[in-house]
């Protein structure tokens, strides 16, 4: 029997997942991703904040499938792809298949304004991340540098716009890592002088909880020195600050965590697409009138049997990845194939240490106790990480110290420091 | 009594030592770098080859002074130095000092041929380390990719310029994971597709060492399947390659260790410098006329007693600071200075795993106990990076398993694409 060629794009949770249920020697699997590793998204916030390193929550696709030969994993993006004849384009080549998986993910989107990027940056990959990460602690050196108040104001002044799970985990750390660990080993600038602020357009942040866990998670967040603003909305975004209706932020630090946008790449494949550039998919996950072809995770936009979009969390990427995979493995005709059902199995955001709120099969949980279920089962998430121990160490290293060790600025200052705005003040000013 | 001010430039081996030893409150010590991390230089092979995390052989300089609350750290650039007037000009401020430290380390150079930097990367920094693995695990990535066996070859050949230590190292290491780590998880690219080649212009490589010692490296590295060129001198690197007398090598990966310029800050001081610009310092390590400036490390040319410069290694650098901090504590005046005497602990180089050549006191070893040497002085090196069992776990994981784990490229394919070049073939290719 001739093997069937499937091609998976992207490998998130739910491209992953295809390609590791369909070890199947009569499948020949090519696997094509933008980078080399599979990341662990839900850390990502902690590499923006110094606690881990890129390499505790990335794995080299190579390596997850060194030992599953029918893989072959394939570096670059895509350029085209074309349904009618089953073939995928890219790096000047042509790829047929007979079942194609586009799990191509979201990138963070800035609603028209992405002249906003530059001073706003998103947080979905590592380069993301350690961008975030070099921006914050370069502020906070240029802070304890400058002489001139107004300007250490605004380098001291962080802001971060969206309230949903990365909002709040971005707000929460920065306020740790500015108020209590690293803020110690500065000589100038003390914990009083960082302002945090989370911007939401909503009436909440977190809306996707319920109102009693949205309003315990504001709290928990004003505790710490958050100060959170609802109901408000960003009109521009520029190299002085946020320009918000109610009036301007002096800053040099903004993160955006307010909205995703399906990959571009959908936009070739001349089928129906939501506002967010997601594939409306079909009850089987197929794209209309292609029996072959699976749109699943951030790419997808499926109503479940209540006529609910699912989320972009995880899970529902990879419980879509395993549906799809015993579909394939199993050559399941159209008509034979049954809805997907996603078993939510909850829902969890963190806050900061010792500090998160938990929805479990309807159950809510807040404080201590939600942050230890988040510990674990992130934890136990990283399962196929072999760095899980070193994430681990750290975790317990800085839940026991409160210091952050990963916080280097890798580029050299020249370069680096022009983007900053620096004093127009003239006069030399000295230390004494 | 008025606090004496003591300025020190860099935060390497040198600067560290001086700051650490002047734990004196009758001093106020301001350490100014250009990043914001000690970095342990001698590992920085193993961050450019996958081996280790940035994280793991750098420490926040504020971490290491939290404590001492006699020093200051500041992140920048010096704009210029003031010997007459004793003051140091940074970020649009000037800064008097009683005492000024200059231990601003070296740069690689390119002997006049700056453009060659664009394709041969040097090792000094951890960007630098960063470019070369993303360069390294990216060429891998595009010769599994490539149909053409042209463009693979050019992908698979690795060149390393300069066989001192540093250039073995890298060629040892590149030896390692290209024939045989991560190689592995490669389907299409097989072992014995790479090629490595050393140049080293003069008749041998590690000339620092005995013939006999130069002489084991060369074999051990030609074992590994390192091709190593002596007598070879290099004409031209552009983006296809590099031009030797005695032909062409085509590759996209070329890292150059053959050469070192101190920092270009120390040309603004109007006193002699030698042909690297280094400062031709007195008996006590201080520059010509000015008893209160000292320069140590990479930056100075010592001649001992015997005539010789001392080498450019973590030691030297080290010993001098020392040397410096018991001159200022006790505010000693030239005339009853003493002659700065190195004591040569011995030095060694590592080819590979259980590989390396020591010379300790006059002894001389090769092969696995050297290694042993090596890896333990190592690890004790590290002694105060809270890293250190991290560092040791990597190790004995990576001893025991020859798989490497930081092999992330965090920066996204698209731009980063462009700069490789791309097969000129147009004819699409198909695979089957």
């Amino acid at each position: 029997m001739k093997k069937k060629k499937v091609i998976i794009i992207g490998a998130g949770f739910g491209g992953l997942t295809v390609a590791k249920k369909l070890n199947n020697p009569g499948f020949d699997i090519l696997l094509i991703d933008r980078t080399n590793h599979h990341l662990f998204q839900p850390l990502l916030y902690q590499v923006a904040t110094a606690a881990l390193s890129p390499a505790d929550i990335a794995v080299p696709i190579r390596y997850v499938f060194n030992k599953q030969k029918n893989v072959t994993v394939l570096l670059g993006e895509i350029t085209n792809v074309n349904l009618k004849e089953r073939k995928v384009f890219f790096s000047q080549r042509e790829f047929p298949y007979d079942y194609l998986v586009i799990a191509t993910g979201s990138r963070h989107s800035y609603f028209g304004n992405d002249r906003w990027e530059k001073y706003a940056p998103g947080l979905k990959t590592l380069d993301d991340a350690l961008k975030i990460r070099e921006n914050i602690l370069f502020s906070m050196e240029q802070a304890e540098l400058t002489e001139n108040h107004v300007e250490r104001e605004k380098y001291l002044t962080f802001v971060v716009i969206g309230g949903g799970p990365t909002g709040v985990e971005m707000a929460g750390a920065i306020a740790e890592i500015s108020k209590e660990t690293i803020i110690k080993d500065f000589r100038r600038i003390k914990p009083e002088d960082t302002k945090i602020i989370l911007i939401e357009a909503f009436d909440r942040i977190l809306s996707s909880y319920s109102e009693n866990l949205s309003a315990s998670a504001k709290t928990t967040l004003e505790r710490m020195g958050v100060d959170v603003k609802l109901n408000s909305k960003v009109i521009d975004i520029d190299q002085h600050g946020v320009y918000l209706i109610e009036g301007f932020i002096p800053t040099t630090n903004v993160i955006w965590a307010a909205g995703n946008n399906a990959s571009p790449l959908l936009k070739n494949l001349d089928t129906e697409l939501d506002r967010l550039g997601r594939v409306v998919v079909d009850f089987d996950l197929s794209v209309q009138g292609f029996d072959n072809v699976f749109v699943i995770g951030d790419a997808a936009n499926y109503k479940n049997e209540k006529g609910n979009i699912l989320p972009g969390v995880a899970q529902v990427a990879m419980q879509q990845g395993k549906y799809i995979a015993s579909i394939i493995s199993g050559s399941v005709t159209k008509s034979n194939r049954k809805r997907f059902n996603y078993i939510d199995k909850g829902s969890m955001a963190t806050i900061g240490k010792a500090k998160a709120i938990a929805n479990i099969r309807g159950m809510e949980f807040k404080g201590f106790f939600a942050w230890l279920i988040w510990s674990l089962i992130h934890v136990l998430f990283l399962i196929s990480f072999r760095n899980r121990l070193k994430v681990m160490a750290e975790w317990i290293w800085f839940y026991f110290t409160s210091r952050q060790g990963i916080r280097l600025i890798t580029k050299i200052g020249k370069g680096r420091m022009k983007e900053i705005p620096i004093s127009q003040n003239p006069e030399k000013q000295r230390i004494e």
